[in-house]
């Protein structure tokens, strides 16, 4: 009995972390997009440098977004397809004076595709997290209004500026 | 018995197929290192826009790398890390002027920390491989007092110049 105690004691201990590290996700964005578990270990579709704000970003996707990338099947994007854009503030490489590398943390954004669910906005449902803190961008649900403005001009590229890397 | 043999033929077939994909491997670099299979799913180190040669790099870690970086654990690297820096030509992006994004892949070049083997250059392996061709870049092994001479000034960083980016 005294066993079954501890063996019970140990096992709830382990799921309470388990539910402490689960708790670390963010709150979902206000039209209830959740930041994708693990998307920072998806891989590389490219990368930019944008001289209008001084952010470096790198564009990863999810599996089913990397297959479509490599298969050139991009325009549309399936559905399942997401893409993630990480952003940092850019600064001078201190051992490489024509570098520029990545700073501070600025957001992760994305985009999910499901031509169906998303239809008003272009068949894309738009999500971003705000800094070290990840806090959700918008104020409530239409801040994807903004997110669909931008990307309008790009309706051709099935809204996507992104174009995937070459690499042999 | 013809089931058989269209079964044997069929399995023929797969392994004659993964012989060739299998066989893509390119030549060595000079001083015999291999170019690591599976690279390009390496996840995401950091980037860079060097604006002397007018390239963007993205520079991925196997899991023993990436494992050190999200420890901070870089400086040494541990032995068996990899890194590889992709290189791309850089580009005004059409559809957003103050954007610069990749445009014809120039190489991949990688670092192989292992402190024994390559005393001689500051604990790491060089190698490259130019082009969509992936030809080895180099005369003969001497090509890593390149690598080495070029990577001297940041000796104090365990002779890297990427900083692992910060994520949430």
């Amino acid at each position: 009995m005294k066993r079954l105690a501890i063996v019970l004691t140990i096992g709830l201990g382990l799921s309470g972390g388990l539910a402490w590290a689960a708790g670390h996700q963010p709150a979902p964005a206000p039209n209830g997009i959740e930041l994708p578990k693990g998307y920072k270990d998806w891989r590389v579709i490219a990368s930019s440098h944008r001289t209008d704000n001084n952010t470096l970003r790198v564009i990863l996707g999810n599996d089913r977004a990397i297959e479509a990338a490599r298969a050139g099947r991009t325009n549309p994007w399936p559905d399942g397809a997401i893409l993630a854009k990480l952003v940092w503030k850019d600064r001078n490489d201190e051992n490489w004076d024509a570098a520029t590398v990545p700073g501070r943390f600025v957001h992760a954004e994305f985009m999910f595709k499901d031509a169906k669910k998303y239809r008003e906005t272009g068949g894309w449902g738009f999500a971003r997290w705000l800094g070290a803190e990840q806090k959700p961008y918008g104020e409530d649900a239409d801040f994807v209004q903004e997110c669909f403005g931008c990307h309008t001009p790009v309706e051709s590229r099935d809204y996507v500026f992104t174009t995937p890397i070459e690499l042999p």
